[in-house]
Formats: C-alpha cells, structure tokens, sequence
C-alpha cells in the first residue's frame, strides 16, 4: 500500500510500504477513508532531523473495517469506524476514569507504526479504540465525523477541563483549526461570551460562524489590553489555549479572570509557564494537556449526526495521497486551514 | 496600645501605636484575643530590607467586638468575632464565587494598617469580613477557632482546589502547620490514603494524628521513589504543595498521577513552574493559591465547636505580646511549629 512518511523538515514523501497485517489477536486492520493533516504534524514538518529512515504520519483517521483479530468483538468487518489520535484497551483504571491518553496498553500512530495517512492501518487495541460510525462509505458527515479523531474532541477536551458553561466568559487563543473546533465546543457548552483572539480574517469568519461573539486581531500587549476592554478590565472566567508557544500561554494569564482556569490543548513549546505570585494570589488554575478524544465521540457525534454541528468546515482542502506533500506545504504556509486526504 | 512591627530582617519590635478608630463608616474595632504568627511571616522576617519605618504584622486574629460603624449590621459590641485574612466586604461578584481574596473592596491587614499581632484591630468592611464564633471569651476552643482566619482554611482550600474527596489518593507536601492541617483537611473530605512527606518526627507525628496514613521522611529524589512505591508507581491523584519552594512545586510535579491535579497554597518564592511537555501529555493540571479563608469559615466550624476536629494542636508555644520576637525565632529555628499569642 501507499502512506505517509517524513524524512526530515520539509521532506514528506509518499511510498509503498508493506501492508498492514493482523499481529495481535485484538487488532483490526483499517481502509482509511478519510484522514488528514495535524497542526502537529507542522512541527517535525520545520524541525525534524533529516534521516535515512522516514516515520510513518498521520494520527487522524476513519475508514472501513477490513479485518479483525480473534478476540475483537462488538465490531464487524465492513463496518465504518472513526480511530481516535490514541489506541486504548477502554477497560483500564485509566481509561474508566476518561483519560484513555494514558491508556495502561495505549499508544499513538505514527513512527515505525501505521499512521492514518495512508491506504490502511493496522489498529491495536481495535475493540477498546474504534467507534462504529452508524453511516456509509460516501456520506456527506466524513469530513464532520474525521474531526472527531481528534481536533473536534480536542477543542471540546479544552472547553471541559476549562469548565465552560452557559455561566462562564471564555477566550479562545489561536485562530488555527484547534482554536476553532474550541469555539464551537464552547459554544456547544453554552458559553454566551465567546472572545476569539485571531487575526486571519476567513478563519475568524468562522470562528464567528462557529459562535464567536467577538473577535481580537490585535497582537501582543494590544490584544491582551483589547480583551481586558472587552471584560470590564477582569478578562475572562476561561481561556482556552489552542496554539502552544510560549506568547501564547502567557497572554492566556494575562487575560483570565481571578479565580479563572487556562486550559492549553496547544502542543507546548516551550518547558515552563509563570506561574507567579501574581497568579497565586489570583486563584488562577492551569489545566488541559492532551485530548482524550476516545471519551468525547460518542457523546459528540449525535450532534454531527443530526446536523446541529458541522466540525468538518475546518477543512478547506482536501488531497489524494499524491497531494499530502502540497498539502503540507500549504499548512505550513496557512494557505490551508487544514487538509483532509482522501487516500 | 501595643503591636508587632518588623523593621528589616530578623528585627521584629513590639511598640506602642496609635489606638485604633473608627475610619469608615463600615469599619470595627475588635479587641485581640488570640492573634498568632504564620509561616509567611517568617519571609519578611528573613529577608526584608531594613527601613526606619517598621511594617505592621499579623493577619491571623479572633477578639472582641469594642465599636462599630454605623453601616455595620449582624454584629454587635461584646460579639467573638473570628477574621479571615483578608477583609472583604462578602457582597461583590468574586465575594459571591467565595473568592473573598479578590473583593472588588477587600485588602490584607498589616504593613501601614493594624496586624493581627497587637492589641487590637481596625477592621475594614466589618459586616461581610467578621464571622460571629458561638463561644465566650474564656472559651478552649479558641486556639482551634483561630485557625479558621488562616492556617485550616488555607490547607482546605488546598484540598478543596484539588479535589480531594474519597475516591482520591492524597500526597501533601510540607509538614509545616499549613501541610498539617491540609492533612486534616484532606481526611476530613473523606480521602483514605493521605502520604504526608517531611521529616520532623513531632510534626508528622501530629500529621499522623490528622490523617495521614503514610508518612515520606526521605528528600529529593529519594522521597519521590518513595511515593511512587507507595503507589504501584503512578503516584497520587491529588498533591498538596504546602511550601511554596521551587523544589517543593517540582516534587509535587513527579508525584502525581496522570491526569491528576497539583494543589499550591505555599507562598511561591518562585516565578516559573516546569509545566512541560510531559506533564502536558499526562494531563496534569496545577490549581490553588491564596485561600479565600472567609469562604470556608462557616462551613469548617461546626466540626471545630462539637469536638471533631483539632486545628489548634498545630499551635505548639504560646506567647505574650513580649514574647512575640521570640517567637519569630523559634518558628525560624523551626523549633516551634506555630506560635500563638495572647495579646
């Protein structure tokens, strides 16, 4: 089969490799239908050290079930199933208490494993980490239901550790794909002050379209003074932190309320966050991390399922396999939002 | 009357001051009962520049009511009044989210006004900071209804914040008087396995008296082993950072578990915070900070007036007003645990 692999910064190729075949009794192999492009998959895109042997890419994925390993059950052959960005067996403590990120047999695609941007997966843990998709190969829902892998349900993880809810003022920092999928989560929770803190205008149009009610394109100090304006000078109740560079998470501090709650999905660059006396005697509590997406999908996917939510609008580009380096190309350029591939 | 000022480093005075009066038409005057020295004190009593004009100290104090204003209702003249840390006026927005450390009217006690180390007290916004204790002057239970004004509150909101309930395992760092009476308070909500790490036998022994069922005497790295054995190697789902020292914050950081949560209210003598990737990618959040005392008083009492709980054993020296530089010694010395004084 053809999938994904990266090189080096900039150096993303698409190759034949082996099929994937069953290795454990509770695996399933996966035809990819649907997967895309991560804002994370930008950062090895700039940095990664050029080696001889690439790492396969792509964590975001739904397809068709193609086999199963002996001891799966709950899951068919031919059924549609969305993967989230991590496996996990679902029956461990950790994974009982929804943080199947830590899964005690988890782990993440990509590497030396199947990514999701290729022809198939290889999918360990299967009956713990896929989740039946009730529609067909060619529904119109893919692109809503892919997001559900993981940035529909990583906005939604930033919304929820944050504790938005109809009573809560909330600003979301970072216009990206993240940053979007948060608003619209917020929005789902009811928020009713949502400040979009964004400067290219046709993602902040969705933002809007998403259910921002306020959008801040200023930068720095500005746009920091901007929503304290906005806040009668306290900031708000939430902040949720889709970017993960340090301006970033220090303009969150600089704009939550006392006694409020930062919560970063934004993959942090950087090591340490000034939590100071300042923020000490303000209350202020720093939460999120890495999205359990597993625990949210089927609690997200009636609202795609019915049409009151339309995550998939993040994605404004999509590719075959032999367009995943242009589609790189045009991530890292934010000429695209984000690129979905239909291998 | 006679109060404690500091004028630099290591020089703590009693000296006559100006009596207390009436300023606002919100204000009290309450007459010092039982005032005591606390763990942040002995931060300006170890690095405060010296000046001519000397601070006001003290901010944990119970007393009397002599006079009030004329605004004041729910109060009367003779009333056992017990005050949190900080006055608030208990009205405003963040007063009531029970974040009275950040009334939109409050302030902290000391510095140029009266400290709760003196004969009496000018008390700003009387009605909504003072709580009337059911108790006469005379009363044993004074020594523990003082600590509802900081040192048990602080510690409760320090299990409060994190979550602590019974279901949760609990690492409480610090066996200073704020570390012990979290440990109380993590037993009071409930929690079954509180680990208290420190290394003064008196100190954990009363710890141990609170509720802690496991006891962590070794430092460093070697303590961090030790919890991590005491928990199959995932730590605890909650920490309790009671000292506000840049190693303190990271232990903490290396003993909780996965998608657990670290709880400060040490005073943070640090700026920085190691929040990175990894604890990112365990979805470890860091909460807490000053304790809004006046929140709990209420809530706390009942179990300090019918005998269930105990804070005041964290008080092991008593002193008069003449004894109050003494008293800043021993507790620097950390041959005192908590000194109170009987003004």
């Amino acid at each position: 089969m053809r999938a994904t692999l990266i090189y080096g910064a900039g150096d993303v190729r698409v190759e034949h490799v082996p099929d994937p075949k069953l290795a454990e009794n509770t695996d399933a192999i996966v035809r990819v239908l649907r997967g895309c492009i991560c804002g994370s998959d930008l950062w090895p895109y700039g940095s990664r050290p050029a080696t001889d042997v690439g790492d396969r890419m792509g964590h975001e994925f739904l397809g068709v079930i193609e086999e199963l390993g002996s001891e799966v059950s709950g899951l068919r052959a031919g059924d549609v199933v969305v993967a989230p960005f991590a496996w996990a067996d679902n029956t461990c403590d950790f994974c009982r208490e929804g943080l199947q990120t830590s899964c005690r047999n988890g782990g993440v695609w990509g590497r030396q494993l199947d990514g999701g941007q290729g022809e198939a997966v290889r999918v360990p843990q299967a009956q713990g980490t896929l989740v039946k998709l009730p529609v067909g190969e060619d529904s119109e829902l893919l692109p809503s239901l892919l997001t559900l892998s993981d940035v529909f349900s990583t906005g939604h993880h930033c919304a929820v550790t944050a504790g938005v809810n109809p009573r809560t003022t909330v600003t979301v920092i970072g216009d990206g794909a993240v940053g979007l999928s948060a608003v619209l989560a917020a929005h789902r929770l009811g928020a009713e002050r949502i400040i979009l803190m964004g400067r290219h205008q046709a993602r902040t149009d969705l933002g809007r379209q998403f259910g921002a009610t306020d959008v801040v394109s200023e930068r720095g100090d500005e746009g920091i003074e901007k929503v304290r304006e906005l806040t009668g000078g306290d900031g708000t109740h939430t902040v949720l932190e889709c970017v993960g560079l340090k301006p970033a998470i220090e303009a969150a501090f600089e704009v939550v309320r006392s006694g409020g709650v930062v919560s970063r999905v934004g993959v942090p660059h950087y090591s340490d966050v000034p939590m100071d006396f300042n923020l000490f005697r303000r209350n202020v509590t720093l939460t999120g991390g890495v999205a359990p997406a597993r625990a949210y999908i089927e609690e997200l996917m009636p609202d795609i399922l019915d049409g009151t939510l339309n995550p998939g609008l993040v994605f404004d580009q999509t590719v075959g396999l032999d367009g995943v380096p242009a589609g790189y190309r045009a991530m890292a350029d934010r000429e695209a939002l984000k690129v979905m591939i239909t291998p």
